[in-house]
């Protein structure tokens, strides 16, 4: 792939130098499981963070993280509402039916991959509170979004409102939540609460932004935290040298590095958007362009050793990460204005 | 713990460096999850160190590794019949019930936590063929065994015909396999056979010799190896960078590295073991010694800047790694001649 | 109610006499559970009536009979396939999550609450084959439809053909399974092997139809009825007072009443039906009735005394039943005629 | 089995002519499921009986009250301690599995197959707080238990204390609870309020005592019996012709009946017991006789038309019912003497 200028995904990237030195100072031995000194760190550097209590757990994956933090607002008899491509939904093998033993996912629509209190009410509204019926137990968002887009403070607290009205957990998928952060400006605490907004709880992406296996629920509430540390090891998810894992996101919040690489990833991201115009189908607000190209144009563009998946027929999808070189997003908004 | 001498556990030891540099020449991008080009590199790798076609599946953690397994072979209405000290019973939160929805442990007994047929065969014959019982699916044991102990190829032989006759699946939680085939002796290949016997599955641990973060799920049944790939994506236990895992196990299999590891291990075990005459409470044929030693012993001990734990109030267990130093080892043995 | 006209439901109808009579029959002791000499009947008595070799198993709900089935041909990582208005999906309460341990429905449309190979195919076509998104095991259709709609045996061969193909278990919901039959004509045998066609299981219904608290799940597979017997017990429906149970069923074979008394019911619909002309919203094809009908003129039949539920806001729907009077009918078909 | 004198089980009595009645009188329709006129009373009814708020809901199995009680009180990561002999373990199917979403039950030792606070202790002590092991959410105690013993209700009142300082759940399987009652004495109310003393929830058995197909949860707890009668549903377990289920309970507490007919059983039981002198294995406090009775002695009795299980090699168990005949009880009463 050496000269491929990669825009596949972001998933893949390699690891960040600071993040492998991280590990590699972890080396000597600590205590196992989540005993050791990084571990430790986690809830306090994370309460920091996000300027209110919270517990940190590291997790190997996202869809891990999403559905430990679920299964503390989900009876198995109840219902998560996601939107109809959320990721847990459509791309976690099921696994949101696993950890909440049975639990539905009810999927409501909106622009973008986003929900609003609205597309919710339209869709709840009409359950009838009778036993025979899933009732909705929790709200699920993407934070960014599967279109690449984010959720405003505005928005944000318009769904926590509605949640606790309707008496509903509220989760956010953050797989991307630093390119959110990012996009919404501001130093890094005031860029977390920003886009984190009043959820309860939050699966907060680092392996995508430059970690190699290493994200964070976090938990808002103390009980729920409690259930999580039993459930991760239930799951078979408490790694024995955990303290890997730790170095991996301390290194990720040691001088902002998290929202540093997300606004690299951002930045290459919105020149290349720029260069779009109206073949954008979603604003650029993170690190995913979504662009109407033809077959003959992506034909074209793959010729000149641009790697990116299809999206349906007409279009195609971009993403960008921490390690995107500058030259190689200069030269595709280059490649799609000229086409 | 700088001039400590550490024999607690060999679950939180370094990685090895050649894990380290297998994992650092992974960093260039490849296809995510499993699809990349080291993680293709297994199955072949086991099928040939087995002699046997199987599928070679990384996975975090011995605990997903051992319930993925099982799952191909237990239905939600049976049952495992494993050790009442096996450490999917006594030390793995859980897990067992959530991934087999909750099937049941058996719990049979067995001198060192070895099993037996006529063990197996105490336990389930009184259980009446009626539907208010739950009946046995499968049979897991643990190489080396939670004592220490390891399964002698005849033995294994003497399981995989009770197994069969009685239809039921054999399972290996294999921690410290390593330590058990290095015990049976002969190169790689022959002691891997002679340590695996005729199970129909394997959690091959890689994490304790050497490794971060990534175990072997091995599966000689390619419709259970189908199902455990779904499986793993559903338990969230398919990690995007999978590549690095994969790397992990193939630096340890490179020049037999697991085998050499095992058998640095075993070698100080041995030495220690020699030194404990009849305080050995079971024979050493792994690298786990269980040793019995007064309160006060013990205090001397750790006086001496040995670092283990208690078992129990008159016993200590002592787990050398692939990083024991040689010294070390020799010490230890002459400090528990001396008491 | 007892100058109430009514068509709410059949699902709160009065047993049967003849059902009544058979379960005092069953008053002296005999053996527990499905010990018993009546419960021993069933399988033949079922082979019979479809020709070929089945096992049928009472269970006192439609719920845990679909759910049973399901279960056998569907793995905890897989998917159903029904209708988006498929009463499992719609109205239990959200049992198919947890009898198939957090498997999913997957919501296929089709007209009349009906679905074909092509509606199928449709939806899981576009399902990439990867462990990344949940792949479908079965199809659940039910007969009669949720609209009152019947499948014709060629509709019924064309659905097994694409499942065979698929490799899909094709399951029955056939809570009004009596009433396809009776609509479909012919004899007992005829008539039930008609409805039924080459499906791998069915919920045959008899509360609905006179019957007080007994289904019977068929399975036409031995190994799927050995693994329906232990999960009843698991699922606490194996009543100790089986007896009870089968003799509903066995009442109702008995003389083919449950097609006698489907044949009523489908009457008292049919004649109703003729009455309703453009405003009947499906075809009349068992003996539920979806009607258009504005308020003013529901109110003006609820003032004439008939009981029936609303339909949206602008239809109303009518079920008879075996016990439905023939002046009832008559009244209701011509009260509709005079609006 | 004319001739036979019936001490095998009273899970196969046949239906008490009052029973039956009342089931009759629900003949006429009425709202399905639970929403009928006779289900409605059951809250109040079950109030009064216990002196404290509490909701009884109808179930067709003593296994299904159970684990639906249990559902509430035990996370899908906790365990419920039992008797290593209790039903729940020994004879359920593994339901507890099933409907606890893999939750394990724990066995405790106690004589009689009674649970003391000592006895749980001992087996719940050693467990380390940490989330390797499973950790106790609720106890499970059996009144009568299953050797026929009846818990005062001074030892429950030690175990409510227990429970509340351990922060566990409390359940009583009182599939046999009327048994219990009855052997404690006293008119209705009070008879109920010693045998269920301080429980957190009931299940209420009535089949063994006269009823055909109803048992009742009985949940002290607003909450959880709000969330029982969700997964009554998801179960399966929520009949459409419920008013036949609440017909028969209603028919066992009318004039007291539940308790008349426990004391005639009860009565039954003691004559024999009576009989045994030192044969006896357990003091008779309920309607459940264990008698050494050598292979050869067992014999005799079969001979004289005596129908009664083996209970191992060297004993014998004998149940009484409410429609046991008092010759048949005063018959083998002086057979055993006469031995």
């Amino acid at each position: 792939m050496s000269d491929a200028k990669p825009f596949l995904s972001d998933n893949a990237a390699p690891v960040h130098p600071a993040v492998w030195g991280a590990m590699r100072n972890a080396d000597s031995a600590d205590n196992p499981y989540d005993g050791d000194a990084l571990s430790a760190e986690l809830d306090a550097r994370f309460t920091d963070l996000f300027g209110r209590e919270c517990a940190g757990l590291w997790v190997a994956t996202g869809t891990a993280a999403n559905c430990l933090a679920l299964g503390t607002m989900v009876q198995p008899h109840g219902a998560v509402v996601c939107h109809e491509e959320a990721h847990i939904e459509v791309d976690e093998g099921g696994a949101p039916g696993f950890y909440l033993h049975g639990a539905k996912l009810m999927l409501a629509s909106g622009e973008g991959a986003l929900l609003t209190p609205d597309g919710i009410a339209a869709l709840i509204d009409p359950i009838r509170d009778d036993v025979h019926q899933v009732q909705p137990h929790a709200i699920s968002i993407t934070q960014a979004s599967e279109y690449g887009r984010t959720y405003t403070p505005d928005e944000l607290a318009a769904l926590g409102t509605f949640a606790k009205e309707r008496r509903l957990g509220l989760h956010m998928d953050g797989a991307r939540f630093a390119n959110s952060a990012a996009f919404l400006g501001g130093e890094a605490a005031a860029a977390a609460q920003k886009a984190s907004g009043p959820v309860d709880s939050l699966a907060f992406g680092f392996i995508k932004n430059g970690g190699m296996s290493a994200e964070a629920v976090i938990l808002f509430d103390k009980e729920q935290a409690a259930q999580v540390r039993y459930r991760r090891k239930r799951a078979g998810h408490l790694q024995c040298k955990g303290r890997y894992l730790a170095a991996q996101i301390l290194a990720m919040l040691d001088g902002d590095l998290w929202l540093h690489n997300a606004r690299h990833a951002n930045a290459a991201a919105a020149e290349i958007a720029d260069a779009c115009g109206d073949r954008l189908m979603h604003p650029a607000q993170a690190n995913e362009l979504f662009v109407h190209l033809s077959e003959v144009e992506r034909e074209a563009l793959r010729a000149q050793d641009f790697a990116f998946y299809d999206w349906g027929a007409d279009a195609a999808r971009f993403v960008t990460a921490w390690d995107t070189r500058d030259e190689d997003a200069t030269a595709l908004a280059k490649a799609i204005a000229n086409l």
